[in-house]
């Protein structure tokens, strides 16, 4: 048996033209505008037009605590929807755009995998239909603004060593993560030290996900915090009247994309933040259009349930006012082995006691989603080459145990055909018992609510704040934004903030070492670290193999 | 009478489907991509499956020595278009695509004016169809791999000093001209003097422009030269395997956009390299492509015919084979005042003696065209609202003492209709005596092309050259860069080196600062002194005045 590779086998694959897949929903083609033949943005107003269609059903795609290769979230949303297409039902996949940067790096593309996955890859991964150049130019307007504003006179006293605003660029360019600017004389700016981040990382991103339509986005844009003034005061975006001439560039970025799987089924591909300084999920807008086409909506969330899940509902749904009806708990047997003491390198040996010293992880994720969120769950074993039955079974009869539904899906290698068991399940789940809840309210304060997400979804015993998280708590409240969301930057390999801590830890403690807010977008930043938000490029480049032909064809992208 | 704004016009016009209006020129709908409804791409084969037509008549829109607000050659030439469109004739006008970072300085919008607009003009002049973005990330893919191959060990031993690739961003944002990276350690990069151009300026965009397809983009981009080695050896971006992932980052950018006038005249614009250190047209695939679809193409160049139409002829048709089959020179009234001595505060003021002060600018560009350049020419008089009709007469009178047609056109306030009379003439002179030829041929050195450019072309006595401009000649020469050819970066304000010498200026001797290859474009630039690569913003920046509504309706863009 030979493998072939994503592009290969994206590339063996004929689409339709979108228009006769977005049909698929009752989409009329007068409201897409084409990029190309397979791929279109819907109109803006298609949300107000259908506003009175009853919503779909939303299954969250999340993870236990994943290795450095992914648990496969993006393709088995894709599988399951594909899957759910397969069995006649309206579906719709809603995922994140991928980041052009890590294309070029170690990682490939994301845009799903093997015979389940998002096309036309290529473009998805490259520059698909511009949105994330167009964020990119709207963050960098405003630092141009502000660095502007500083040039000719700074009126609003900002201070330029306190300046929070960077400049993003969608590439892994490590070079640029500290940098010197405005040298070389008076008519070049005024020096100060500054910073680039990847596209994904800028609050623009997370502020266009969570945002329901131009005036909205306009209205977070004005309210983002820049920096400081002489006095300490916050300086804002609308202080720089910037946030029509940025919303302006947003006109386009804002629509939601519709392109389809390997088995046309169709695929909403909508924004892209971080996982980590950012809630990780894709837009508001394209979540909400896709429960009004389709009557079951496959959605993901980034890296593991602790984070993603956990900010799909607290901020995300929260924010949206969505609810999810089911969720979808991807485990790998490699996983559960590298929880259970494996060491990277003998992921692929069977060890049955691996497995089982594994479970922990697993059911911690479990009981976060059925009792602290109360969502009905179904486990779902993503299956590799290397899995034994005997691994297998220990993971289903763990299930099986504590009554949660389990099952093998097989969508890499099999497409639809390997989700059909999932899907029965997932049918069954969106009907039963939902009691939707958050892990915190809004009303609790900073403190109220980063204990009850350590104590209640990390298992930990607690939190402890540094000197300087504890001041900006403090000033955070005063301003007025203590009733925000919060979003933990923290490791996605542990519940801890110890990326070694693996499988269930307990009795740790998290640091706060800074918290941070993200006004425009809406929710306060607790940092437990230093997070990395302008990748490297490694040593040898992703870059060196990709190549395109006379006819456009490329090759050489994973 | 109240004028409307370019903005306000656009909106007023109702725009026809892109299908419609590319079927006038016999373009399948088959053969495009469609970026929404009015714009789309064109099939990069289009070239391949049309090259037994015979080619229509190239016609070339250039001006006299501008004055700061420029003479008009995008409005004329969409309104000769337009024109020749009126009186039933198959025409295309090639284009430039704008520049987004200026859109939110001062200038505003770049998609001709008033009554001779290409639409939609706030797509167009904001991310249009991604082209620029594109490459964007292309330059700055490269920029990444040479820092990260510094990075990871330097094998090719690098010089960090003498690195001449730098990054750009399609924003005017002084802050980056010079810029210190690689800062903060020694995970961070390796910390060197670096900066910023505006993407215009990239010499990605001028190989875009030059290149005949995917294949020969490739080559070109091979052969970029990124700077040297501790021992002086170029360093090309071949050797950092660059080329390929970088010409898949333009597989779509190299594909020509087509749209309309207000008119519905199909209208091609395609790629946009600064006309000072580049060669200022549009790209080649685009004006051979309109060749093959329409009986007359119009084009235009950046600046005056000084350089705009000398690069056009002896960068742009020597690489591409191209033949102009006329000439239409605008000239303004105010312009012919300026050269004649009044300042810039009393243009409106009517001036005859200063009109005829000034025409010695004029004919020197007639006799370049028609004398150096073997053209037939008509000068098409750009009707402002202040001109009168002595001063116009002086113009029309010295044109026809010369036996130049001369027309005034009127195409801002009127569209085709107001460029009739031109339509007529140029459609007389495509089929008159032609003896195109060069300024100079490939085979002289870089001194003696340098000398004809200046004697023959902008009326100097000759050359001089810095000690640096005679050592890198000298280099150049030995590096078997002595055949391309030349590129002069000076002031498009003077026919010499100096902005203040107005009119025709004689008796002067041309400095040459510095040379630099442009080895993947295929020229060499002659530097007369510093060139600004990166705009900066106004105090009041266009911005601020830039809006968007719920529906995406943009306002504020000039």
């Amino acid at each position: 048996m030979t493998f072939l590779t994503d592009i290969e086998i994206a590339k063996k694959n004929t689409m339709k033209p979108i228009t006769e897949v977005a049909e698929k929903l009752g989409i009329q083609s007068d409201s897409l505008d084409m990029y190309g033949k397979y791929k279109a943005k819907l109109d803006i107003d298609e949300l107000e037009r259908l506003k009175d269609q009853p919503n779909g059903k939303l299954i969250l795609v999340t993870a236990i605590t994943p290795t450095t290769a992914g648990e496969g979230k993006t393709t088995m949303s894709v599988g399951l929807a594909d899957a759910l297409n397969k069995q006649g039902e309206k579906v719709v996949v809603a995922l994140r755009e991928p980041s052009l940067g890590p294309v070029f790096g170690m990682k490939g593309g994301a845009a799903g995998g093997g015979y389940a996955q998002v096309v036309p890859m290529e473009d998805i991964n490259l520059h698909f239909t511009g949105d994330f150049h167009a964020i990119g130019a709207a963050n960098n307007l405003l630092a141009a603004l502000i660095d502007n504003h500083i040039f000719h006179g700074n009126l609003l006293d900002i201070d330029s060593r306190r300046i929070t605003w960077k400049r993003v660029v969608d590439m892994n360019d490590r070079q640029l993560r500290h940098i010197v600017d405005g040298l070389n004389g008076r008519t070049n700016g005024v020096p100060r030290e500054d910073g680039y981040d990847i596209t994904v990382a800028s609050e623009i991103m997370a502020i266009l996900c969570l945002a329901d339509g131009l005036e909205d986005l306009k209205t977070r844009i004005k309210r983002v915090v820049i920096g400081y003034s002489r006095t300490g005061k916050q300086v804002t975006a609308g202080e720089l009247k910037a946030e029509g001439a940025m919303t302006a560039l947003l006109k386009d970025a804002i629509r939601p994309n519709i392109v389809q799987t390997l088995e046309h089924t169709p695929a909403i591909i909508h924004g892209g933040p971080f996982a980590n300084i950012a809630h990780g999920c894709n837009s508001v807008i394209a979540t909400r259009t896709a429960l009004k086409y389709a009557d079951y909506v496959v959605t993901e969330a980034g890296f593991g349930a602790d984070l993603g899940a956990e900010k799909f509902i607290d901020i995300k749904c929260r924010n949206a006012n969505l609810k999810p009806d089911a969720v979808v708990l991807v485990a790998t047997i490699r996983a559960l082995k590298l929880h259970g003491g494996v060491k990277k390198q003998q992921l692929s040996e069977e060890n049955n006691e691996a497995v089982e010293a594994g479970l922990p992880n697993m059911l911690k994720h479990i009981s976060n989603m059925r009792d602290v969120f109360g969502l009905p769950l179904v486990v779902s074993i993503n299956k590799f080459p290397t899995d034994t039955q005997a691994e297998i079974d220990i993971v289903l009869k763990a299930c099986q145990e504590i009554n949660v539904p389990a099952v093998l899906s097989d969508v890499w290698s099999k497409g639809g055909e390997g989700g059909l068991e999932m899907a029965d399940v997932v049918k069954k789940l969106v009907n039963e018992e939902n009691n939707f809840r958050f892990a915190y309210e809004s009303e609790d304060t900073i403190e109220e609510k980063l204990h009850k997400l350590v104590t209640k979804v990390y298992g930990g015993d607690g939190v402890e704040y540094s000197a300087e998280a504890k001041k900006e708590m403090k000033v955070l409240t005063e301003n007025g934004y203590g009733h925000l969301p919060l979003c933990v930057a923290k490791t996605q390999y542990s519940f801890s903030d110890n990326k070694n801590l693996l499988c269930s830890p307990e009795g740790f403690t998290l640091t706060i070492k800074n918290l941070k807010v993200s006004a425009g977008a809406g929710f306060i930043v607790a940092l437990t670290g230093a997070i990395m938000t302008m990748p490297g490029l490694p040593k040898v480049p992703a870059s060196e193999n990709i190549d395109v032909d006379e006819a456009g064809e490329i090759t050489g992208l994973f």
